[in-house]
C-alpha cells in the first residue's frame, strides 16, 4: 500500500524540541531542553481536591457528557473577569476554551490564513506556532527584533504590505524570554488599529513575572484587533491541556464552528477541575510560590553563566518566564555544542528551528525552571567548558560556516 | 476592523446537529435529536475511584505534565490488545490516542486530503466527518447504499477512478443505525487492497450491539489499508474526549506530527481515569448493561412507530447502536415536519445534513438511547399525529417539491 500524503503534511516534521526531549528522558541527563514547567509547582493537592469535588458534586454526570463546543459557561465567565482587570470589558461570549492554546493556535491557522497569505512573526519565535501555522501554507515574514523584542518602528510599508496577522508572545517570549516594553505596545496596538492588522497575542507566560510588574496586553489596548491566546499549562498544569482564545465575537463563533470539527470541545472534567480549583482564588495564593521558584532557579543560571561562558558569548536577563536565550561567537554552530553536550548528560534546544526563515545558527535556549540549583550550576559549568574546548582547540570545525 | 477569513473557513456552518440541541435544551422537550449516550450508562462510582487512584497513585505528577504526543503507553497497549481480539496483530506503536475521534477524522483530512481529492461516502454518513473532512476541500462522492449499509457490488470504476480514501462507519451507522454484513466486509477489503485504497473505519458503535454477535472490523481484514477510529465516548463518557486512531505506523507517525502541532497531546489525566478504570475489565462488567437499556429504547421506539406512524412511512430495524432512520412518504419534507414537532415539544433531527451531496429531504433520524420508555412512546405518538395530520390535511404544503 503507498500512502500519498496531503500536500501540507508532506512537509511536516516532528518538533525538533520533542524530538531532543526524548534524547533527554535519561535521568542522569542534566535537562536545559524543555519547554516544561516544573512539577513541583504544581498544585497537586487542590487539583486532586477540585477533582473530588467534581466527582462527588451534583453535576458530576454533566462532566461525563457531551458539552457545548464554547466550553464550560463559569470558566469562560471567571476568564473573562480576569482579562478585565486590565481594563478592558471582556464579554464571556468572546471565550472559547481551547485543549491546550496550541489547538487556539491551529484554529487560527485554520480560520484565517490561505496559502500564501503574509503571516508576521518575530525572529525568533515559538516553534509550535511555526508548525500549526505551517500547515496552512502561509508566507512567513520575519520581524526585525531585538533585546526588547519585537521593533514596531522596523515595521515598514514593505514588511506590512498585505500582512493578514502579525503572531507575538510580548510577555516573557519563547524561546528568548524578552518582555516587550510599554511603548512598543502601544505602537503595535496603534498600527494594527490603523492598518487593520490582525494581532494574534500568545501569553503562556504573562503571570510569571518575577516582580509582578504587569503590563498591558495587547488585548486591552486593541481590542478590536487582537485575538489573546491564554494557557492553564504554566500556571496550573499543562497535562490538563486547558487553554483558551478571547477576540470578536465574529472570529469567536467561526473559531467554535472550526473547533466542533476538530474536537468537539474540551474534556468536560478538566475543565471543571480547572474552574473548582480557580474559583477562590488559588491562583493568587499559588502563583507567588511558582514566580519565587522561577526567579530563584533564572538568578542560579544566570550566575552560572556569568562564571562558566567563554568571553564573546551574551545572554539576556529575563524579568519572568522560563527561558534564556544564549548568543554564541559568530558563526560558532549551537547543534555541534548540542551533539557533544548531549555526550556529556547536558541538554538544550539549538536556536535555529526557531526561525521562520534564515536561522541564526549560534542561538540556543535554556530552560531553567525543571532543574534545581546544584544541577543548574553543574550543567553550565559542563556547557561553559565544551564551549571553551571547541572555540580553543578546533575552531575550524565549530565556525564551518565561516572557514 | 473587517476580518477576512480563509477560504476554506467561509463554507464553514455550525453542524444542524448542534443548533438543533440549543433548541432542545427545555427539560419539557423529547428530544430523539442527539447523539448523546445516555447519563444513566455513565460507569460514575468506577470513573470517580479510577480518579481516585490516578490522584492518589506515585504517578499523579506525570499526569499533569506534559506528555508525548502518542499517548499514555499502558493505554496503547490496552488498545492494541483489545483489537487484536479480531485475529489481526497489532502493535502499540500503531495506536495513537486522541482528543475524541473527531479528531482522528480531523488529523486523518489534514494529513491524506488536497483540495479537489475524491473522498468515497455514505448515503447518508455522519456529519461530523463531512464537517471535519470538508475543510481541507474534497470532492465527496455519495456511494449507492441500500439498508444493509454501502454496497460494494455498486462501486463501480468511474466511482472509484482516482479515489483517495472511503470512509465508512460500518457497526449501527450513524445516522441510519445499519451494519455492514460480513460478505460486504470482505468485499470492501478486496476492494481496497486491489485499488490502493485507503478505508477509513469509524467504529464508535462497535461494542454497543445488542445480541453480541461481533462481525470482524475492516481493521482486521484490510490491517495495510486501514485507518480504524475507535473511542470511549459511547462506553464511558464522551465529556472524557477520548479516541484513537489505529493504522500503519507510517501514517501513524504522520498523524503524531500533525497532532503535535493540532493540540501537543490528550490530556495525561483523563488517558490516566480511563485506564484504570477499563484495565480490569470494567468494559466486560459494564457494557452488557449498557447494551440492555438501549435494546430495550430501541424495542419500545420500534413499537412506537409500529403503533403511530401512518402508512408510507419506513424505517429500519438497528441490531445495535443510538439510531434509528426513519422515511417518510416520498417528498415529503421532515423539516417541516421539525417545524411543527418542536412546536409541540418533540425533536429529531432531518436527514438533510447527513447526506454529503443530493439530499433526500424525507429522512430523519431518531436517537432513542437517552430518553425513557414512557417518553419514547409520548413522543413518538405526538410525531405519528402530526405526520397524519400533514400527510391528510396539507399535503401540497409537506410535498412542495412535488406539487
Amino acid at each position: 500500500m503507498q500512502w500519498r500524503f496531503a500536500r501540507r503534511a508532506e512537509g511536516s516534521v516532528s518538533s525538533a524540541v520533542r524530538e531532543i526531549l526524548k534524547v533527554t528522558e535519561r535521568s542522569e541527563v542534566i535537562s536545559f531542553a524543555g519547554g516544561l514547567p516544573a512539577v513541583e509547582s504544581f498544585p497537586l493537592e487542590a487539583l486532586r481536591e477540585a477533582s473530588r469535588r467534581v466527582f462527588e458534586g451534583d453535576d458530576a454526570e454533566s462532566a461525563l457528557q457531551y458539552a457545548t463546543t464554547e466550553g464550560y459557561a463559569p470558566l469562560r465567565q471567571w476568564i473573562a473577569a480576569r482579562l478585565s482587570r486590565d481594563g478592558v470589558s471582556i464579554d464571556p461570549r468572546q471565550v472559547l476554551l481551547t485543549t491546550g492554546s496550541q489547538q487556539a493556535l491551529d484554529l487560527i491557522g485554520k480560520a484565517l490564513i490561505d496559502p500564501g497569505d503574509r503571516v508576521l512573526v518575530e525572529t525568533p519565535t515559538y516553534l509550535g506556532a511555526l508548525q500549526a501555522f505551517r500547515l496552512y501554507e502561509p508566507d512567513f515574514v520575519s520581524l526585525p527584533s531585538d533585546d526588547q523584542g519585537l521593533d514596531p518602528e522596523a515595521l515598514n510599508a514593505a514588511l506590512l504590505d498585505g500582512a493578514k496577522c502579525l503572531y507575538t508572545i510580548p510577555n516573557f517570549q519563547n524561546p528568548t524570554g524578552r518582555r516587550l516594553p510599554l511603548a512598543r505596545r502601544q505602537a503595535l496596538a496603534a498600527l494594527a488599529e490603523q492598518r487593520g492588522l490582525t494581532l494574534i497575542e500568545d501569553d503562556p507566560y504573562g503571570e510569571l513575572d518575577y516582580q509582578g510588574a504587569h503590563l498591558p496586553s495587547l488585548l486591552a489596548l486593541a481590542p478590536r484587533n487582537t485575538l489573546h491566546l491564554g494557557s492553564f499549562s504554566k500556571v496550573l498544569s499543562p497535562g490538563m491541556r486547558l487553554g483558551y482564545v478571547v477576540g470578536p465575537v465574529e472570529v469567536i463563533d467561526k473559531l467554535v464552528q472550526l473547533k466542533q470539527a476538530s474536537d468537539l470541545h474540551t474534556a468536560g472534567l478538566t475543565q471543571r477541575i480547572v474552574f473548582e480549583a480557580v474559583k477562590d482564588g488559588l491562583l493568587e495564593r499559588h502563583l507567588p510560590q511558582v514566580r519565587k521558584l522561577y526567579a530563584r532557579r533564572c538568578e542560579a543560571m544566570l550566575d552560572a553563566l556569568a562564571r562558566h561562558m567563554p568571553q564573546g558569548v551574551h545572554w539576556h536577563r529575563p524579568e519572568g518566564g522560563m527561558f534564556i536565550w544564549v548568543e554564541l561567537p559568530a558563526g560558532v554552530d549551537a547543534s555541534l555544542l548540542f551533539e557533544r553536550a548531549i555526550a556529556e548528560d547536558v541538554a538544550f534546544v539549538p536556536g535555529a528551528p526557531f526561525y521562520a526563515n534564515q536561522a541564526e545558527l549560534n542561538t540556543l535556549r535554556l530552560a531553567f525552571v525543571t532543574v534545581d540549583e546544584l544541577r543548574i550550576e553543574a550543567g553550565i559549568a559542563r556547557l561553559g567548558a565544551l564551549l571553551g574546548e571547541m572555540l580553543e582547540a578546533e575552531p575550524a570545525s565549530v565556525v564551518g560556516l565561516e572557514v
